[in-house]
Order: C-alpha cells, then structure tokens, then sequence
C-alpha cells in the first residue's frame, strides 16, 4: 500500500513538488524486451506542457524527461530495451518564479489542497501548491508513455467534449480535429467557439470547469477482474485521483440512469468474422467490470480552478479571515491540461489489467 | 493485490456465489476493543434483504449472519468484543431456486457479466449469475456494518435521488422520509408518484436505473492521502464496484463542469468555534482527496438491469443467435437495493482511512 | 497490505481462532480451470491433523474441509473445476476441551505470544492461544493443497532433519520412508533411535525443537523478481510466519558463510538436453532471488514449546509473579506437525511466482 | 505489490543500475514534521561506501546524497522537515568503470544472478551486475537513514560476528569496538586475527562469507501483526532480500532447534517499574510475530562472493562453456559492507511496523 503509487503488475511511484529541483517517478513492471526512445515520452510531455497557447498557463517548463534506468541500449540509435527492472523518470523544475506565490505562503486558496494539507499533516509546501499542484501530472504522462507500449494495439485517444455549459456536437465528432485546435476538440465549429469564449472568460479573470472522454480501442476481451479488480473501478480512481477531478462515468454514465433496461442493453449478434458482435456501446466496453473488447469509454469533470484574479473570501494559517486572489498564473480552464493526462491514466490502468489477466490466467 | 479484497488497514475480503451453500467476507483490521452484536450486523443486512417489497426482487433470503472468529463475548449479553485478529461473517443461501435459471446456462444475458466472464475465464457459474450476483452484496452491507463503529461519530446514511427521469425535489429533503417509503427516497412527494410510475415499469416487464446520493456526517478532516490514496478515488472505486454502476461524482460533481471558478469555490470563515467554516460544499467534503470536515457527498448512477421479461437479442457460448428472456425474478430498479450497498463501501472507505491516517500522522 | 493475508496474485487469507466455532481461508487467485477433489485437500490435511501418533498433541479434530464457493462441478463424480473466483475453504472446530485452558486465562505463558497479544491489542482470546495457535496451521494446509496444482509439474517435499541435537545422516535420505515413521524422517535408522529419544522427552513434562527441510522439484526458471519480490525472501517470510519459527535458510544457508568462494559456487556446465547443468546446488535453486530450475531447498528451525509440564516463572494479567504450567496437552516436539505446514507455505510462494512471473514476463 | 518496493506504511521503492547514470529511491510514508539533514544521511551512507579499506571493493564513489521531494526548510541551517508527501533520494554514479567489465558480458558468472536474470527476462543489463549490483545498497542505506528516525527511541546497531569459520568471543563484546576496525567487529581480538586472515584469502584470490548480526533496542511492545504481518518474518524478508543473503535468524535462531522447553523459553517476573521484565531473551525481542519490548536479535548468513580471480567453470549465452575469471574489482568478504545494509533493513522494518501498529490500534 502507498499513497503516491498506483497500479500492482505496472506500477508507478511519483514524487516531486512543484517548486522542488525535479519531479519524478518510478514504472516498475514494464514488460522486458519492450522498446521505446526518450523521443517518444518527450512528445507525449510536449502535448501536455503549459505555455501551449494563451489558455493554458504561461509557466515556461521544457519538461525534458531522463531515464535514468531500467533500460538496455537497443540495436539502433537513441534506442532504450527495457530490461523489466524499474525505469526511473525525471524531469527537471526550471521556472518556478518564487515571487508569484510569496504572498500567498500562509492563505489558504478556497477549492484548493491548501487547507486539507495542513489540516492533515500540519505542515505543507506551500509554494505552488506543492505536491498539489498540476505539475506533478507531467510524471504521469511520462509513465503513460511507457503504460500505452505494453498492450500491443491498444490506442487511448482524449477530447474535451464540454467546456462550461458548452457541449460539443458529438455528429461533428472528427478524430483529426483534435490535434488541431488548443482544446482537443473533436468538433471543429465548437472548438472556434470556444475560442471567443474562453478568452471573455480569461479576460473576466474567471474559469470554467470541463468534460473529458477517454476512448481506447484494442483493448483485449477480459482485461479486469471481478470483483475489487474491475477495469472500470480503477479507471475511476486512476481518473478521481487528477486534480481538481470530481466526476467519473463509464459508457452511457450517469445518462444509463434515465433508461430502460431495453434501451440501455448492448444486444448481441454473430460477426462475420465468427466473433460477438455488439450493437451497441452504452457499457462503455466493460461489462461486470470485465472488458468486452469494444472501446473503453470514460468520461470525466474536471472543476473551474479556484486560482482566478477575482477576490474570494478565505482564512489564513494562524485563523484571521482574508481575501485572496491569484496573482501570476491563471489557467481559465484546467480541464484543457488535463486531457493528456487522463489518457495516461487510463493507459496506465490498462497496462496494469493486462498483466494481471495474463497473470491469472495465462491469456494475453 | 487481491481481485475480491479492498482496503488496506481496513480490509474486506468477500467470497461466494449466488447459488453456492453460503456467501461470507473477512474482515481484517477491526481495531481491537471495539464492541457490537451479531444484531447490529444484522439489522443493516434487513435493510437490504430482498422480498422486501413488490418492487425488489422476491428471493426470499433470511441472511441470517453468523460471526465465527475475531471476537471476545463482552460483559453484557450477545456483546461480541473485536480482538484485532479478523473476523469471518458468514451467510446461509437458502433460496437458490435452480430451475428458475435452467434454461440460461450457456446464454449471455444481454448487459450481464455472462459473456465477459467467459471470455476472461474460459468458464463460469453461470447459476443466478455466480459471482457477479448482486448476492455478494449482502458481504459489503456485514462488513459495512463494522465499519461503521471504527470512526467514533461518523454517519453514513444513502438516499435514493432519481429514478429513471424523475428527479427529487431537493427543497422537500427529508431525512426521516428515507425509512418509511419502500425506495429509501427523502422526498416523500416523490416517493408516491414514483409507487405508481415503478408498478407500471414492471408490469410492463421491463426497467430504469437509479441514481443514490451517500451522505456521510462526522467525518474529521485530514483522512485521505494525496496523491493516490485519495478518499474521492477509492470511494469512487469502491462505489464503482457495486454491480450495475456506471458513474461516480462527488460534491457538485457534473455539474461543477458548468459552474464558473466563484460559483464553485467553497469559501471560509472563521466560526464562532474558532475554527474554519465552509460557506458551502460544493468539494462535496472532500478537497485534494483530502477530507476537510465537511459531510462527504458522493452520488452514483445504476443502470437499469438487463433482466427484463423482454427479449434481447444475444448469442450463446456455441455462437448461436438466440433471443434471451428472463423468468422468474425480475427487478423493476436494481438501484433501490444498492443503497445499503452505497452506505456500506463509503463506511468501508471511511474505517479504511481513518486507519491509514492514524497511522502515518498518530492524528485521529 | 493485510496482516491476515499472504501472497499477491495467488493470496491466501486466513481466519479463525483455537476456540471458535470454525476456522478457514479465502484463496483468491486459483487459475480458472484447474480441477480438484475435496478429498485432495483433505488428504493433506490428515497427515496434518493432531492425534496421529503419540508424539503429537492429543486433540481429536476431524478437520474435515468444505468448500464453499469457487468452484463448478466437474464431469467426473466429486470433481471440482476452479472457476477463478475466490474458494472459500472452511474447517469446523470439534475438539475444544475449554476446561484444559481453564486456569491459563489471565496467566502469561512464558515463550508464547500470550503477552504479546496483550500488549499489542489490550484484548486476547486465550482460548487455546486464540488466533496464536498452531490450529490455524490447518487452513495453511489447506491452501497449499490448493496452491500445489498451480504450477505444472511441481512437486513440494518437506521433511525433519533434526530433532533437539540429533541430525538424520543424509548419506541414508530415502524419501519413501519420510510417510513410513511418525517424524516424517528420511532417514530409517534415524527416525528408530528418535522413537526412544522423544518418549522420553514427554515423560519428563518436556520439549526440543526441531529443523525442517522443504524440497521442491519442478520449479520453473524465472520464478522471482528483483530486488523485493525475490522467491526467497518470500518463501522466508511464509517460513517465518508458521508458529514457533526462529530461523530460515536456502541451500546451503548458515554454512555458506563458512565457505570460500570456490567451494560455494555452483559451477555450470551444458546439459546433453543443449540446456544449462548445475554441478552443485548450494544455491539451494535460487540465485539473485530468481529460481534456477534446481531443486529449492528450504530449512526452519522450530524452537521447543513452551507448553511444558514443568513450572515455568511467569506473571499474569494483573502484575502478579505466578507460576505456570501447562496441564492437559502437551507436545514434545511441536516441529514435526510443522512439516506439512512449511510445505503449504513453500507451495504457496510458488504458486504466486509463477503466476506473477507468468504476469510480468509473459512467461509460464 | 511491487517487486521493487517494500513496506506498507513505510514505504520504499529503489531503482537504479551499478552502470546506470544513477541511482535512487523515493521513501514514502515519513510522518510529517520529522526533521533531518542530508548530512546525516550521507553519515550513513559514507558508512557503507567501497573503498574504505583494502578489504572492500576499490570502486571510487562519493555516494553523495540529494534530497529532491517531499521537505520544507527548517528553521535551522541546512534543517529539512518532512511534509509528509515522498522523499526521493538520488545519488549519481561516477566511477562505473567499464572496461573492468567488457570480457563479461555474455558470461554467467556461477553464483552470480546473471544466469538467472536471462532466464527470466531475457534480457540483463550485465554492467557491473546491473540491477542484481550491491551498487543497490546504497539507497537502502539512504533510506534507512530516514527509517531511524521515525521510532522514537529505536536504536539499530549491527555487527560482524563471523567470518568464515571465525566467530567472536562474545564474553568480550564491546559495543564502541564496532567503529574502531574495518570489520565492524566487536570484539577486539578477533579484530586483529582477522586482519591476517583475510589478507591471506584476498591475496589467495579467493574469498569467505560471514554472518552478521543486528541489535535494536528501544523498540515499543506491540509491533508486529500476527499472523502475515510479523515483525520477525518482514525482517527475515527484508534481510534475504539483500544480495548473497541465505539465511536468517532471530533471537536463538537455529540453535533454537537444539534447546529444550526449559531452557528456551524467556521467564518473565515484575521489574522495580512496575513493568514485566524478561529473565533472558532467546526470543530475540519478538514473540508470536509482536516485538516484546526486549531487544530485537536478528542474524543473517551472506554466502562467499563468486567473483573471484579464480577460474570457475560456466558457459555463456551462447551455450558455450567457458571459464570465468574475475578481473578489476575483488571483495574478500563482502559481508563486511552489508553490515550497514542490515542495519537500514531492519531499521525499515521498524518504522513500517510503528506505523502500522499506530495506524490499526491507536497506540505508539
């Protein structure tokens, strides 16, 4: 048991905060044999990093990802095998800027882990939220990176399909959209919407709160186990434990709850290929925690930041009642960062079931 | 790692099948001296006990638990005292009825575990659903029951909020209303329409999902652990383990998605105590995974069963088309029963916490 | 983490005291698919049970096993196939004889966990030891029973190699007279001239300790992992958990430490089979924590009881200086009902490598 | 479960090759507020470093310490306090040598893991032994460091006791002795017969193994959790655990196995404070897995190394046999630096128990 690691057969620890020299983790469990370069973590970094355009926070951190073990050099050049020993990750801290939080060292910012973190340990790092802050999620993409190599043909792909009250129009769905605008949108004409209307927001030293699915396709039939092992279940608390995360459905969600047992059921038929053929997917991929082999599908909340410039109400650490605001940086809608970092979650949790149905039962 | 255990120092470990001689879990970590009955276990199993109205299911199970380990006889009559070693709880299946499932054998129930247990294990009990039976869950409300006495002051008490499109009306909540309808629902207004609107639900053979809200009072703050041992995320794992759920949130959950970074914050005062008062809870008691004091609020989403008395469409373990309709009982709202179950996994998280914090801080 | 509980992919959960009604165990991780007969388990459970022979405790348990979930009927009569879901095994106590323990229950019995469970829990069932006694080694029994059909082709042996100061002469091993004396001795002349010895042990109110040698054959290579998963450290710890044990090696153990470099290391030659051949086995089969494919051999010290006729200087529960004696039952040399008892222990941290290697390599 | 992490509440998790950049650890589970210095830390770790005397390896590491996560500035100069949140440890390697090892890198060295870990992995980093390299100790070292401080009062203190055949008087125990040679020996005499001794044996080419021993005292009564989650069997795991370990024993330990009842069993009587005082401790501190509050006694055989510069008979990856000698680096006696390493693992395992003792009973 520990409470900054995650994961049985694929296993990450991270530590770090944000104001520290480095962030970092350790993936124990990668299959050995299995080739990677740094280049690849690195791009998946690249995607996640802030100061990625004027709706993303403007800290400027080149997130450059060392392994420091566990690896092999490989046949060809810049090549890593890993050799089924740990492989440990670092990234270090370069642009910490003190002064933007100077102030803040002993208020404690509503709707953040301030409070909770002292209440709990009676000692915090305050600057930048410490091991609270978003920072710390850069180890898990670069853990991510590692999760998506080892269910061969498996693909987990993240859009943002809600920002504030704003839905994306899901026939306008388009994979290669995603990549194209700042907000991984899968609907172009909502994604130029959403432009317009986050800078008001931003402008307004506001923020908003967002929706994120996570589709991933490949996923072998029988990855989870019954009944404290379900796929689903540590998907959820993979994607709970994100920051600023208040909601998780799989599937249909928490829409499964307006239907009938008719319209919710995924009806059966013989493929072509003398395989089962779903009609359907309002499971999600994953049936009694199970997965069917049809994509896996969650969605989850992430909360408006309480980091905006309009002054909100709070106490300090020796009790008197203040007004804080946020200074510095400002992120009008976390939920934007967050979608690299769900699909790491969801790889990792995969990664994970895959090694452990192959464990139990010698499939896989 | 165990696939049917959950919790670290408060650790729950279940067993048995749907139509195999008996069901039971150990509970392992019950702080020594701790005391209760076999009656209090028993009265929260009662609770659940299906047969209990004509809109759950009509299995008549007495679930009679017995303590067979783990305790000491108190000074008072019937009075069980916990000795730290782990207490088996064991239940009788007294009413399998096989024939009602005879025919059911190698079909795949359509949104059942049915197929997915068969494509993970090559094999299955398929008899009332074997393992993925919403039998066990009789285990989960046992040892919620002592879970329950390990936090001094806590109170977890579920409700049913929705049922297919009708929503309470949140205004009318009444906690004393929660006992005295047959579908644990706070608002007694609703409760009568929903009589009427679930008759016609299953008589026309068919059923709607739910959605359950846990309340939980008394809880002190600083229980949870950031970053992966956070008390959203493992009561978002274990709420999602439950049978038939699809989504799990937390405080405004959803919704916060659409709430601006003022709506949504929680903002502080000092109290007339001297100590730090929420002017609400949108965090739903729960910031950074981190309890801050405040009621823990967590809602899930069950979805409508797929044991209706209508056909679906499915194949069998041969491959062949067939049609699957299910006899004998039929649950109009699984969700109904969920709500001890709900109550039981967030006690469980609780107890589990409140050790874990205890542990690494001596605080609590 | 559980302090009840051992293993990880192949887990065993035990439960129940000296006294109790029952005692039993949860295995969670068979693979899906093996088949068993309840008389399987209970064969090893026999040769387990006390009453055997007058050099071993009198009580008179049937320790007839149960099964009670995990499994479906076989084809053949009285087959059981695993069906991947936990088997609940269950032992029902017969032979309490609470009168024997009457006068010990506030007493603390010198060299027995009575004082210790006190000081750790404030609370202990004295009955018979409680959850301290050797009674609980049934369920252990039971589990190996289990755990010996995981690996394919392996083969678990235990037998006594040492009683008080007499040691078997290894030239005379013979491993068909291990089942053919009460002591479980491979050595026939040895196990003669200990008959004598023990009688008189028991006459004179005392005990002596023994040592016990596990051989297992069939051991995969691979089996094991770097740096704390290691097969030895785990076979260690299963060892060391059995009652009474104070000591633990592999191989060549205590004596390695007496040997040079050359003498120690087991060279390597190619087998006819084009595989590697050991010259020697001082490794004991294990190198670097991971199996060679050689014969693993184990050995433990069991210390003498401390249950003696003769008076022993104590104190009881309320600080008073008493004398204690132990009336009733009274084993002279507990070591040899240890037997079957380390061999379910090694059986077990098999049967988990082998699924974990199998999980994480691919491999099995 | 991880197999490169150990501990429950104490947690610890290495990484790192001997000719890897660098190696490290994260320590998760230091209760909050606990203050230290890296300079204690490297106090420890300077300990334990090669090149001491002429009788440990000659590799040249200055094994300093970084300290990057999970601490705030003290108060005082160069003071840390623990946040509560991980601790990662880093120290760079810098004289790796790699020409020392070019010949090696297909050959197994007999007795050596890398026969095993292509066995397993099919893949090693042969460098210096990789992952299987004593480089690894010096983050248990480090992590020890921090282990010591988070039972009040607890002292571990380990020394050499036996070096090949050679065993300490113990009637001239003297504790301040252990610093003054380079044996941590403390028994003077035997201190300088060694000298010779194991100058003959390294110029010999050959070498010996030997037996050390760990004494902690202050440890509090009730540490340890019957029946997995003995203090003595996380000792004896912890210790195996560590490179060429092959046995382990508390307290009496094998010679248990020799003694009677009578002799073996620690009387207890009233000491002056009121408190029970043990007669003798052959126990080795614990009793039914729960420290006594004695002294804890462990001991722990290291075989012979097998990297010596004489030839041994092997073969290669290839299937060829070859001989193996060892050129560069040669250690005698490599039990001499794991005197420190048995320290930090059993220091570990303290810390890990105090936690969890508090963490399930209140108390500590």
């Amino acid at each position: 048991m520990s409470h900054n690691s995650f994961g049985h057969l694929f296993r990450v620890t991270t530590w770090g905060e944000s104001h520290g020299p480095a962030i970092g983790c350790v993936v124990d469990g990668m299959p050995p044999g299995l080739a990677f370069r740094q280049a690849d973590i690195q791009a998946w970094l690249d995607k996640r990093r802030p100061g990625q355009s004027r709706f993303t926070t403007q800290r400027r951190e080149p997130d450059e990802v060392r392994v420091l073990s566990g690896t092999m050099p490989g046949e060809h050049d810049g090549e890593l095998i890993a050799t089924g020993t740990p492989i440990a990750l670092e990234i270090e801290n370069v642009d910490q800027r003190s002064k933007d939080y100077g102030e803040i060292a002993r208020r404690y910012r509503p709707g953040h882990a301030d409070i909770t973190y002292d209440m709990k340990y009676g000692i915090r790092d305050y600057r930048g939220g410490g091991r609270s802050s978003a920072r710390e999620t850069a180890c898990r993409v670069a853990a991510g990176a590692l999760a998506r190599l080892v269910v061969p043909g498996v693909r987990v792909r993240g859009a943002l399909v809600q920002i504030g009250e704003k839905r994306i129009d899901r026939s306008r769905w388009d994979d290669a959209e995603i990549d194209r605008n700042p907000f991984f949108c899968p609907d172009a004409e909502a994604a130029r919407e959403w432009e317009g209307y986050l800078d008001g927001v931003r402008k307004a030293g506001s923020s908003v709160g967002a929706v994120i699915e996570i589709n991933a396709t490949g996923v072998p039939a029988g990855l989870g186990a019954p009944l404290y092992g379900k796929l689903d279940a540590d998907i959820a608390a993979n994607l709970m434990s994100i920051n600023a995360v208040k909601g998780v459905e799989i599937g249909n969600g928490f829409e499964s709850a307006t239907l009938t047992g008719e319209a919710n059921a995924d009806e059966i038929r013989m493929g072509n290929d003398g395989r089962p053929h779903f009609l359907s997917n309002h499971a999600g991929g994953i049936l009694g925690g199970i997965a069917t082999g049809q994509p896996v599908v969650a969605r989850f909340a992430v909360k408006p930041t309480s980091s905006i410039l309009n002054p909100r109400r709070s106490i300090d650490a020796d009790g008197n009642e203040v007004d804080v605001v946020t200074k510095g940086r400002h992120d009008p809608c976390v939920g934007i960062r967050a979608v690299p970092v769900g699909e790491a979650m969801v790889a990792c949790a995969l990664a994970d079931h895959y090694l452990r149905h192959r464990g139990q039962t010698g499939r896989g």
